[in-house]
Protein backbone atom coordinates (compact mmCIF):
# COMPACT_ATOMS: atom_id res chain seq x y z
CA UNK A 1 0.00 0.00 0.00
CA UNK A 2 1.16 3.46 -0.89
CA UNK A 3 -0.14 7.03 0.50
CA UNK A 4 0.79 9.53 -1.60
CA UNK A 5 0.26 13.28 -1.34
CA UNK A 6 -0.16 15.34 -4.45
CA UNK A 7 -0.13 19.34 -4.50
CA UNK A 8 -1.75 21.38 -6.86
CA UNK A 9 -0.78 24.88 -7.83
CA UNK A 10 -1.27 27.96 -10.18
CA UNK A 11 1.53 28.56 -12.01
CA UNK A 12 2.96 31.39 -10.94
CA UNK A 13 2.40 33.86 -13.74
CA UNK A 14 -1.46 32.62 -13.39
CA UNK A 15 -3.32 35.39 -11.54
CA UNK A 16 -5.37 33.46 -8.54
CA UNK A 17 -8.34 34.99 -7.81
CA UNK A 18 -9.10 33.10 -4.82
CA UNK A 19 -6.50 33.37 -3.35
CA UNK A 20 -6.61 37.60 -3.81
CA UNK A 21 -9.98 37.05 -2.29
CA UNK A 22 -8.44 35.43 1.02
CA UNK A 23 -5.56 37.81 1.20
CA UNK A 24 -8.23 41.05 0.66
CA UNK A 25 -10.13 39.11 3.95
CA UNK A 26 -7.20 38.62 6.07
CA UNK A 27 -6.16 42.21 5.47
CA UNK A 28 -10.13 43.22 6.68
CA UNK A 29 -9.56 41.17 9.88
CA UNK A 30 -6.15 43.16 10.91
CA UNK A 31 -3.39 40.70 10.08
CA UNK A 32 -1.67 43.10 7.52
CA UNK A 33 1.50 41.00 8.01
CA UNK A 34 -0.14 38.78 5.66
CA UNK A 35 2.01 39.69 2.22
CA UNK A 36 0.62 37.36 -0.33
CA UNK A 37 -1.78 33.87 -0.02
CA UNK A 38 -2.10 31.39 -3.05
CA UNK A 39 -3.95 28.45 -2.60
CA UNK A 40 -4.01 25.22 -4.15
CA UNK A 41 -5.52 21.51 -3.99
CA UNK A 42 -4.20 18.55 -1.93
CA UNK A 43 -4.84 15.33 -2.76
CA UNK A 44 -4.44 11.85 -0.36
CA UNK A 45 -4.17 9.13 -2.20
CA UNK A 46 -4.13 5.50 -1.33
CA UNK A 47 -2.60 3.03 -3.82
CA UNK A 48 -2.66 -0.67 -3.48
CA UNK A 49 0.60 -2.01 -4.54
CA UNK A 50 0.57 -3.63 -8.48
CA UNK A 51 2.60 -4.14 -11.12
CA UNK A 52 3.00 -0.88 -12.76
CA UNK A 53 5.44 1.66 -10.54
CA UNK A 54 3.44 4.30 -8.56
CA UNK A 55 5.10 7.18 -10.00
CA UNK A 56 3.66 6.44 -13.56
CA UNK A 57 0.63 6.12 -12.55
CA UNK A 58 0.60 9.24 -9.95
CA UNK A 59 1.27 11.19 -12.88
CA UNK A 60 -0.98 10.16 -15.25
CA UNK A 61 -3.93 10.82 -13.24
CA UNK A 62 -2.44 14.10 -12.33
CA UNK A 63 -2.08 14.85 -15.95
CA UNK A 64 -5.27 13.87 -17.02
CA UNK A 65 -7.76 14.26 -13.85
CA UNK A 66 -6.30 16.35 -10.81
CA UNK A 67 -4.47 19.13 -12.43
CA UNK A 68 -5.08 21.67 -15.37
CA UNK A 69 -1.60 21.65 -16.68
CA UNK A 70 -1.62 24.42 -19.12
CA UNK A 71 -2.44 26.65 -15.72
CA UNK A 72 -1.40 24.45 -12.63
CA UNK A 73 1.48 22.72 -11.76
CA UNK A 74 1.78 19.91 -9.40
CA UNK A 75 4.17 17.49 -6.77
CA UNK A 76 3.60 14.47 -5.27
CA UNK A 77 5.09 12.77 -2.16
CA UNK A 78 5.03 8.87 -2.44
CA UNK A 79 5.33 7.21 1.09
CA UNK A 80 4.79 3.41 1.76
CA UNK A 81 2.60 2.28 4.31
CA UNK A 82 5.08 1.62 6.46
CA UNK A 83 6.15 5.36 6.33
CA UNK A 84 3.06 6.90 7.69
CA UNK B 1 9.44 36.71 6.07
CA UNK B 2 8.22 33.79 6.94
CA UNK B 3 6.51 31.22 3.98
CA UNK B 4 3.92 29.03 5.21
CA UNK B 5 2.34 26.13 4.13
CA UNK B 6 -1.34 25.56 5.32
CA UNK B 7 -3.13 22.22 4.96
CA UNK B 8 -7.04 21.66 5.20
CA UNK B 9 -8.70 18.67 5.47
CA UNK B 10 -11.88 17.06 6.51
CA UNK B 11 -11.88 15.63 9.68
CA UNK B 12 -11.48 11.48 9.11
CA UNK B 13 -15.35 11.30 10.61
CA UNK B 14 -17.00 13.30 7.38
CA UNK B 15 -17.74 12.20 3.96
CA UNK B 16 -15.87 13.63 1.62
CA UNK B 17 -18.52 14.08 -1.30
CA UNK B 18 -15.35 15.54 -3.77
CA UNK B 19 -12.99 12.82 -2.71
CA UNK B 20 -15.79 10.33 -3.37
CA UNK B 21 -16.48 11.93 -6.99
CA UNK B 22 -12.62 12.00 -8.18
CA UNK B 23 -12.11 8.33 -6.72
CA UNK B 24 -15.07 7.13 -9.24
CA UNK B 25 -13.59 9.31 -11.84
CA UNK B 26 -10.25 7.26 -11.96
CA UNK B 27 -12.06 4.12 -11.50
CA UNK B 28 -13.36 4.51 -14.83
CA UNK B 29 -10.63 5.95 -16.10
CA UNK B 30 -9.26 2.46 -15.09
CA UNK B 31 -7.03 3.10 -12.36
CA UNK B 32 -8.57 0.41 -9.66
CA UNK B 33 -5.37 -0.13 -7.77
CA UNK B 34 -6.80 3.58 -6.51
CA UNK B 35 -7.98 2.51 -3.26
CA UNK B 36 -9.14 6.08 -1.57
CA UNK B 37 -9.56 9.79 -2.60
CA UNK B 38 -9.54 12.44 0.02
CA UNK B 39 -9.30 15.96 -1.04
CA UNK B 40 -8.06 19.21 1.31
CA UNK B 41 -6.91 22.68 0.56
CA UNK B 42 -3.40 24.05 0.34
CA UNK B 43 -2.41 27.40 1.19
CA UNK B 44 0.78 29.31 0.32
CA UNK B 45 1.28 32.29 2.51
CA UNK B 46 3.61 35.11 2.82
CA UNK B 47 4.05 36.86 6.11
CA UNK B 48 6.68 39.82 7.28
CA UNK B 49 8.15 39.59 10.04
CA UNK B 50 6.43 41.30 12.83
CA UNK B 51 6.41 42.01 16.68
CA UNK B 52 3.71 38.71 17.37
CA UNK B 53 4.22 35.16 17.28
CA UNK B 54 3.79 33.77 13.39
CA UNK B 55 2.54 30.59 15.01
CA UNK B 56 -0.54 32.49 16.55
CA UNK B 57 -0.85 34.56 13.62
CA UNK B 58 -1.41 31.66 11.48
CA UNK B 59 -4.06 29.60 13.89
CA UNK B 60 -6.14 32.75 14.55
CA UNK B 61 -6.32 32.90 10.33
CA UNK B 62 -6.91 29.45 10.63
CA UNK B 63 -9.51 29.16 12.77
CA UNK B 64 -11.53 32.41 11.96
CA UNK B 65 -10.88 31.95 8.02
CA UNK B 66 -9.34 28.56 6.64
CA UNK B 67 -10.99 26.47 8.20
CA UNK B 68 -14.33 24.90 9.33
CA UNK B 69 -13.33 23.78 12.25
CA UNK B 70 -16.59 21.96 13.06
CA UNK B 71 -15.72 20.11 10.14
CA UNK B 72 -12.15 20.59 9.01
CA UNK B 73 -8.80 20.17 10.72
CA UNK B 74 -5.79 22.23 9.69
CA UNK B 75 -1.54 21.51 10.34
CA UNK B 76 1.62 23.90 9.08
CA UNK B 77 4.44 24.46 8.52
CA UNK B 78 6.33 27.74 8.74
CA UNK B 79 9.88 28.19 6.90
CA UNK B 80 11.78 31.30 7.18
CA UNK B 81 12.95 32.95 3.90
CA UNK B 82 16.44 31.47 4.39
CA UNK B 83 14.96 28.13 4.17
CA UNK B 84 12.50 28.40 1.12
Amino acid sequence: MYFVKVYVTYKDSVLDPQGEAVKGAVHRLGYDEIEDVRIGKYFEIKVAKSDRPVEEMIEEVCDKLLANVNMETYRYEIMTSEEV
